[in-house]
């Protein structure tokens, strides 16, 4: 028995094509990252894997990335849920700034350790800054638990309980599962299924609008390690311009 | 303690601007069917009526019609739920003909018995119809359960559970609720709110991509029977545009 895990990160945001640092800020994805989307849907056909249950954050860049690659699969009837534990990590007082203006006024050594450090976030966002996320209804639940900075250790902290909780038994219970997410959501999931270390994840990169599949043995450990993009050449060029962004 | 509840009929569908049958055929929205569902989630913005879960059929004109409202309102991120017993009415034999050529080849009697009778079906669709649903995984595990054709009576007797068991106990949990479905099965429900019927049923007709807001009471019973539209004059012509269609 193995089982079938499909990673998708968002096609390119609206800040993504400015070059700025989002986060938490709900953006909508531009024309290339739509068609970014449907040809990750069209891929998963073109494999022969489809999903029978997708998870997302509750973000519309992931959402809408989720609706257009699902309806292009033709698997948009199948069930959604949806977690703020999938959201991308919250960039703190960074959101909104832009990423090459940042690198300029801090250095490169100060915007690598926020942009990859494992466990430094950068300086939290104050709760009247125009890009926090006080008051915003999806949010109003969370109470202490509601995000102002995060580094990539607390992605994993509060992402692996809905790993554990809401997407492994999708697994076990024999789904093809599509989790649409972002950069550093899905690099706190590659870490824990790679068993990446800390030093080493600073180097991984994810694309965008390119699914990424893993099989599973039955402990959850990759058949083969760091999974197979659909479209692998695709996938390299795109991975390497990610890890250039503000240069 | 009163209820709110939001019906929406998925925009215009490449079959309603070709003047098709279409049942449970999977078609998809026009640019004016994509446009109708953006004003639909506009003007749930403007009345400040928005929905905390949707609930759509498994048919990918009432996914993307929920999809690009609840984009539009801002609300992408609230809980999804799908079932078959939203689907729009099985139109049997009838799915992929022409409505015009229906009304001139079978005459003004059959053809509006079929379109509005509420207990007589058009003749069953034949398992190796390419418009029938065998075959096709969504439906992979209703069994016996899977409609060949349906009168609105039919429509009724499956809407009706689900109604029960998956709407009504998120309205008694404080939830404004949407749900996003098709004419008939539309029809079902509003003929069980305002009690509607057998006969004055026939005459009711649900115009595309507008918002229908029923506010309940403590029994689920209509404040204000037959619901507010939140746009009334558009909604008004276009549901005499739909009582003329074939015409």
């Amino acid at each position: 028995m193995t089982y079938t895990l499909i990673l998708l990160r968002h096609g390119e945001s609206e800040w993504n094509a400015k070059n700025l640092f989002t986060g938490w800020v709900d953006v909508a994805l531009t024309d290339k990252g739509r068609a970014e989307a449907v040809r990750g849907g069209a891929l998963m056909v073109e494999a022969g894997v489809l999903p029978d249950v997708v998870h997302t954050s509750l973000q519309r860049r992931a959402i809408n990335t989720a609706c257009l690659a699902l309806d292009a699969a033709d698997r948009h009837w199948i069930p959604v849920r949806r977690n703020w534990r999938l959201n991308e990590r919250h960039y703190g007082a960074l959101q909104g700034k832009d990423k090459k203006q940042t690198l300029e006024a801090y250095g490169e050594e100060q915007f690598m350790l926020w942009r990859r450090s494992f466990d430094t976030p950068p300086p939290a966002i104050s709760d009247d800054d125009e890009f926090a996320q006080t008051g915003d209804p999806r949010y109003a639940d969370l109470g202490d638990d509601l995000p102002r900075t995060e580094c990539l250790k607390d992605v994993i902290a509060r992402f692996l309980p809905y790993w554990e909780g809401d997407i492994v038994p999708d697994l076990k219970a024999g789904k093809t599962v599509l989790v649409a997410a972002h950069g550093n959501s899905l690099r706190a999931l590659v870490k824990h299924l790679d068993q990446i270390s800390d030093e080493d994840i600073a180097g991984l990169n994810i694309p965008t609008g390119m699914p990424l599949v893993y099989e599973l043995d039955e402990d959850l450990r990759p058949i083969k390690a760091g999974g197979t993009y659909l479209d692998p050449e695709a996938a390299a060029a795109a991975a390497a311009a990610v890890a250039n962004q503000g240069r």
